[in-house]
């Protein structure tokens, strides 16, 4: 098969898979996870439900490569803030103020569907964010020249879980007040 | 029927569901939640097969009636815990700290079978412990004349998730620092 053939098959099918993962997205910010379906996301995307069925055998699917897709990209937005931010002083504070609003904002906040939070891709993202954040908070203690309360690790599984109280929040400017509540704990 | 034999009958209930229950308890402990079967709990609890069934159709309804069992214990745990500190200063570490070492101490720490976490008696038990943890730190503030960061709801659904992080910490030690972490930001 010559090369420019293959890059044209596997063009076409990243541009198939973005605009079926758009869809998804689209419908869930719309309806919650209740209203996806094949038929609708196949409408959505503007391709057949014979196409669609080639690339997600189901529902589940669909939504686990939707969410996959999604927490690579906020990972990945979390870590542009922290290079801009990177020795001003307020590298930490930013991200985890990013990362906050992030489940703030998220549909459903902090009850999105269980089958979403399996997965070793979630695991594996996990273990990344749990150490770009233990790295933010050694650096930080390093630029403040303060002590560690605890084990670096430690203080950003504390972080995470802590900030994942957002989903519950009354309001979008309570967010700033919780990041600040978590890291005011951090330092001896 | 006579009041007597009434209260034998549900006496005898009330004693076959306790021993079946503990059962449970130390099938969990042993084994894990996979190590319990409906033959297994009927020979620790000392009951037939045939009696276990009109108690509990199947192991998910054991599984859950173990666990309400256990949040109420631990709920009433809790509350003992803050009725004997009133007034000392370290009432809200104290309960506080017993929470985390619960989590710690659990079989799996975080790792439940999700089946456990759903459940009307679940959330309200969880709402049970939000109001108590946030009456307690109403309570704290006023002892200490100190401000409060945020709403006393918030700030008890930031605790309870920053404790939940004790699931995964390395040493049984590292509870009470992170109880120390979590309490830091409370206050302005």
């Amino acid at each position: 098969m010559p090369k420019l053939w293959t890059e044209t098959v596997e063009g076409h099918r990243h541009a198939v898979r973005t605009a079926v993962l758009d869809a998804v997205a689209a419908l869930v910010a719309e309806t919650g996870f209740s209203g996806v379906s094949m038929t609708r996301v196949a409408g959505y995307a503007g391709v057949t439900r014979a196409t669609l069925y080639k690339y997600f055998p189901d529902v589940e699917s669909l939504l686990a490569a939707w969410h996959e897709r999604q927490v690579r990209e906020h990972l990945a937005g979390l870590e542009g803030i922290g290079r801009e931010t990177a020795g001003t002083g307020r590298q930490l504070q930013a991200v985890l103020e990013a990362y906050a609003l992030m489940i703030y904002d998220r549909p459903g906040h902090d009850t999105s569907t269980p089958v979403l939070h399996q997965g070793s891709h979630i695991d594996h993202a996990h273990q990344h964010l749990e150490a770009f954040i233990a790295d933010l908070i050694r650096a930080d203690a390093q630029e403040k020249a303060a002590d560690l309360a605890m084990d670096p690790t430690d203080l950003a599984r504390y972080c995470i879980k802590a900030l994942s109280s957002a989903g519950s929040l009354s309001s979008r400017g309570a967010v700033s007040s919780l990041v600040a509540v978590t890291v005011r704990g951090l330092h001896t």
